[in-house]
């Protein structure tokens, strides 16, 4: 199943740019500081044929105008201090991820798919905590799975009282798997939940309503239909009162227009140039074509055209293509090229100017993106050669990779810091990634700034694994790739899900790392998705047949 | 071949008590302030037949005796204050877990034990954090994987400098699984080697050595092996100098004589009863027969007959026999039986005298075993019922459990907290249960101690889960218990291995939340365990073939 259904992905590319004007399934509403985003899911739209998106149901097509709503909220509209999430449906808020997707899936798509839906969920975290834009998920009607998951990811939520709306984690009862799009995780640790009353909460299929609902803290506040939408509308207002104002228009996110093909896509500033048979694919990131603009007024009339927003939206969107379209690539080779003291210029004006509201929303466009690449189970290996640019926010992708290797010749390449690698660009960890690399040896976090080190220079300062010289480069380089290729995929990403994530652990590092981890093992168990798995099973009138030895 | 091989436990059950005088492959040496553990394997005695415990490997019952071993030396001989871990082979340290033992063995077992041998190892770290016991890992000879592991749990690491001997983790080149007996996490999080170096280390099979191994902080010092002796007394010295007196003879831990029958194990204060059909186990837990000792003279010449430590050594006992021997069980309920006035008079006495080393060892051992029952991968729900003694330490069992029930009547059961509850018995997140558990209402983990709360009162403080009165009681408690039994064992591990866990994380938990569950999914994995896994093909001379999709 895993290698046919990988392969109908590849054969059928899924694509990540979207624009409101051509969303499906979500209405993006604007009234002054307060937006409604309406989950309105067209049953007979899914992204691949085959299953139905009933019930406000959702599939990765779902996610992805999701996803694309909440930065244009935040890019193009930052008189919005309140997004409100709802369903346009009637008597249903939303009922979660489509099963019969998740039960037709490769288990590296399910895995993919659960990943991407974990980051569009951290994206509005993320815009409540950075952007001042606060979310509120207005439940009018069953709100099951997945769809409560998105709302423990809103700021507040407020629940329809009809005496039949309920919030329900029925994952574990009828589908034998794991409330995992952070489910779990923001009810214990987020909700703070007590433990038992989750325990009972998570294993009841029927969910829990009413006052009980509100006492167990699993919504804030429940509301009779006819005050809903009033009190809605009250609720919205008293968190905009919170936010800080924003001035100015808004920046459309044009179309980046990459052209896609079998052997990888071109951006303006991001390229991937995949190699099948060798299943390494080479990244390569362009710095600035001339100077960027160093002023707010300057960059914000930019806009999107800015590099370092373009830049990484280029990133993103390759990271997402390697993720969905390219499965079988193992080893993704990073490389710059470009002038680093323009970049390094931008970075310093990103930083001067960052209680600018738009260029706030860049500096956390850029975290967003490099946390992406963090979480991408593919092995990441930076060369540092000839003409490379790997200065300030790109040098932020050598310290992502697993390992970087330096060229050390007379006149060689040199890498240099910015302000933006101490701690504008932080990990999911809350850690810079200079932090968190010398967690052994905090005092060479604090290496200089704007200095260019050559190979020995960054060896000595620990910011690179390996400095070969040019009579070895092309053989050890050529060595890593090939033997790193070779090894078994999934070794390499439990590896690298634990080496990556030194030290301090966050609620969003716990969603990755120990819900999701649990969750991939309970994708692969017969349990779930055996041929009498309860996942596989699900609609049909067969029952599910368990394997009973605990582990 | 999960159901086959989890009958063939079954029929053979593994038992956990061992002494010294049995041990067939560690030997315990003493002189004065230091013991040496030593090593060495004897390769036709493997706990199971079909695999020679070659090049000091160890098996289940390699581990056993070295968990017997650190247990004994911490009480019966308070004088040691380093142990020394060392190999009784030529130029082989450990080359770690038996492969032939994995490969041939059933997912479950594999994951128990991971599990057991990570809570070896945490036991260890226990002894040095709070009992002044450190540990040296003297590494004569070639160190690989579940050896090197085991090197990490120590405080100080001394390699023999002989050309040839390294530190390896070749799980992931070789085996296409991951060190997971905390080898990852304490890399990054314990030792703190820069995570590129890791990266490096953890994807080469051959190892490091040398200085190279000092310089990616892989050991603390490499030593020629004309020195190695006299530089690790040397060094063993430095270590004992930093901890403290312990008064007094040993405590001879005596055996538990327990009787164990298809149907349960019987131990003097502990209980189980298994009913297979149901795939449920009654445990009960009584508490003291008569007055316990208050002084700690009294309580050191009581011994390992000390309520205290006896009756949690027996649970301790039932719980590994659950894990091992009774796969199928899914759900443990949990009684007591007592006066509850006895429990509380006796943790009142360990909270009096804790400076006393006998009293700490006895507290540390009760925290241990509790946390193997947070760890116990089956649903436990407490039942607080007529003649209940859910008091002060056994109260710990309720907030262990998933959830509980407390009879509500007129004259009903009552519980009570003592000081025990509030942090000498902390969770491996390093909170108390009562601080866990109301992480989100901290007012209410400060509830007085000693109070006989009824169940209106214990629902009240949210001490219980649920308060059924007597008419619904039984159809309640028999209800949520055949409920839970019927769900996916699998689904419900994951559950409960992410609610047990709120709040913060720790090396501890990081290493049974994200590093166990990342190696269970790899378990289960083709590219592992399949025909043509590298697992399963290790040593045979065709060359593992792996499915290339990424996750």
């Amino acid at each position: 199943m895993e290698e046919s259904l990988s392969s109908t992905l590849v054969a059928a590319p899924v694509r990540f740019e979207t624009h409101p004007s051509r969303y499906v399934h979500w209405r993006l509403e604007f009234a002054g500081e307060v937006a409604r985003a309406v989950m309105d899911v067209q049953e007979d739209r899914p992204l691949r044929p085959g299953y139905p998106l009933k019930t406000n149901s959702y599939d990765l097509g779902v996610d992805i105008e999701l996803a694309d709503a909440i930065a244009r909220v935040r890019f193009e509209h930052p008189e919005v201090r309140v997004l409100v999430l709802t369903s346009g449906k009637d008597r249903i808020f939303c009922s979660g991820a489509n099963i019969y997707m998740l039960g037709s899936s490769s288990h590296s798509f399910k895995v993919n798919f659960c990943k991407y839906t974990n980051e569009t969920r951290l994206a509005l975290e993320d815009a409540s905590a950075h952007s001042g834009l606060k979310s509120l998920a207005a439940v009018n009607g069953a709100c099951a799975g997945g769809g409560y998951e998105l709302c423990l990811a809103c700021d507040e939520i407020l629940l329809v009282d009809d005496a039949s709306s309920a919030v329900s984690l029925p994952e574990v009862s009828l589908l034998a798997v794991l409330p995992g799009t952070g489910g779990l995780t923001r009810v214990t640790d987020k909700r703070k939940v007590r433990r038992d009353l989750a325990d009972a909460f998570s294993s009841l299929g029927e969910g829990v309503k009413g006052k009980r609902a509100v006492d167990w803290r699993l919504v804030d506040e429940t509301v009779p239909l006819s005050r809903f939408p009033s009190r809605v509308a009250e609720r919205a207002k008293a968190l905009a009162g919170s936010a800080p104002d924003k001035a100015g228009p808004g920046v459309v996110l044009l179309p980046l227009d990459g052209r896609y093909s079998d052997d990888g896509v071109e951006h303006r500033f991001v390229s991937v140039k995949v190699d099948e048979a060798a299943r390494t694919a080479r990244l390569t990131v362009r710095g600035p074509e001339a100077d960027e603009p160093a002023s707010a007024p300057d960059m914000r009339e930019r806009g999107s055209a800015l590099w370092a927003l373009r830049v990484f939206r280029e990133l993103d969107d390759v990271l997402l293509d390697l993720r969905f379209n390219r499965p079988e690539v193992g080893v993704v080779v990073l490389e710059t090229r470009g002038v680093a003291r323009r970049v390094l210029a931008s970075d310093e004006a990103l930083v001067a100017n960052r209680e600018d509201w738009f260029v706030n929303e860049v500096l956390h466009h850029m975290k967003r993106v490099l946390k992406r690449l963090d979480l991408t189970a593919r092995s990441l290996i930076a060369l540092i050669d000839e003409g490379s640019c790997f200065a300030g926010s790109l040098f932020e992708l050598a310290l992502a990779a697993d390992r970087s290797y330096m060229l050390a010749t007379e006149d060689g390449p040199t890498i240099a810091l910015s302000a933006l690698n101490r701690g504008c660009l932080p990990t999911a960890t809350g850690l810079s990634r200079l932090e968190q690399r010398f967690i052994g040896d905090p005092a060479k976090a604090a290496a200089p700034l704007g200095e260019a080190l050559d190979a020995e220079g960054a060896l000595r300062a620990g910011l690179v694994t390996f400095a070969p010289d040019d009579i070895d480069w092309d053989d050890e380089v050529r060595l890593v790739v090939e033997e790193r290729a070779s090894l078994s995929p999934d070794a390499l990403t439990g590896m690298e899900a634990n080496l990556r994530f030194a030290g301090a652990e966050t609620m969003e590092t716990k969603i990755f790392g120990r819900l999701s981890a649990w969750q991939n093992w309970i994708f692969q168990r017969p349990n779930a998705v055996g041929e009498r798995g309860a996942l596989t099973l699900y609609g049909k009138p067969e029952r599910a047949k368990f394997n009973w030895p605990r582990t």
